[in-house]
């Protein structure tokens, strides 16, 4: 059976259970760990689901945030070091990654709060996290405010890439089942995968 | 074994080599098809895996599009109407999802030629796709072009949703795995969930 839910349905659901529906409306979300750090040193780590493919040449990504919603940002992190890391989460530390999305204080190393561990890669400034099979270090190109909502598209250009070798197919593919990558359903859901299958380039 | 890539590594991949590897390290992407219908009634349909969740309040997603790059285009048809219809995809119709990502000419009907049905539901002028657990009715809100690329985000605010019943959870949760709900990896690759695990709201 299908329901239907016309817009005022929406607008009169309580404040949680409308979150909860929304942001299961999207599909599946890509589930990312970005790793920052301030001027001062310290590192920040938090869980995104709003990492978004935006072209291949050049390599860039964006990333949807909303300002002002946590005291220590990331987003402060990544206007004032105009870089940031992207880690993907895998099945086998998705509940330390779940637990950087608690509020910690702005003089806490995230990292150390929820057991994953730091790394510095080929010189970039921003953290790595160690445990994650694919993490990509990017730069700053531009954020878009996006008006109707008060968020921002962070957009960022991939400046290396480390990617576990065995997922890497002969043609470019890289398999994220493969590794164990999960994706995120709505708020809380991480969901792993079972079976892929690659379809050829479709033609008329 | 962590193989590493610069970004002149990247930039000197081939073309399509590097739009398999770029677009496969954003994370999983969600798998919609859009529904659009231009003003001489002619309806449009093609796959997108760049939806993303904007907000719940209002509820509103983006969805990143290269313009220019097909004949007819799902683009044009919402500039012209405002509305356009997203559908999950489920993994017992992805073989015809895919092949809606193939380029018919103008005045060919591609729910006909790929053998998926389209539905008009509740006055919504843009056609949705009858075999979707999951379909939204979107209006256009802004076009925010991406001049570093030339894409465009297109933001939308959902004005209707038709959801499968039995997904819906008590708090609002809507799983996507419990109706076969696929998602993309890369290009090509569509894959199907194996497990969910829901996490508490996280505190430090």
């Amino acid at each position: 059976m299908i329901k239907t839910f016309f817009r005022s349905d929406i607008d009169n659901m309580e404040t949680r259970y409308r979150a909860h529906f929304v942001n299961s409306l999207s599909g599946f979300k890509s589930a990312n760990l970005v790793g920052s750090i301030d001027q001062q040193g310290i590192e920040n780590l938090a869980v995104v689901s709003s990492v978004v493919h935006l072209g291949a040449n050049p390599p860039l990504m964006g990333m949807v945030m909303r300002p002002h919603t946590v005291r220590r940002d990331t987003l402060e992190n990544i206007k004032a070091t105009k870089v940031y890391t992207l880690n993907h989460i895998g099945v086998d530390f998705v509940e330390q990654a779940h637990q950087s999305s608690a509020s910690y204080q702005a003089e806490e190393n995230e990292f150390d709060k929820v057991g994953l561990d730091s790394e510095y890669l080929s010189d970039f400034i921003a953290p790595f996290v160690q445990q994650s099979a694919i993490k990509l270090g990017m730069a700053l190109v531009e954020i878009v405010p996006i008006k109707h909502n008060g968020t921002v598209l962070i957009i960022g250009e991939i400046v290396q890439a480390h990617v576990a070798a065995n997922a890497i197919q002969s043609d470019g593919f890289v398999s994220l089942s493969s590794k164990g990558i999960v994706a995120i359903n709505g708020l809380d859901a991480y969901v792993t995968q079972q079976q892929e299958k690659r379809f050829p380039y479709a033609k008329p």
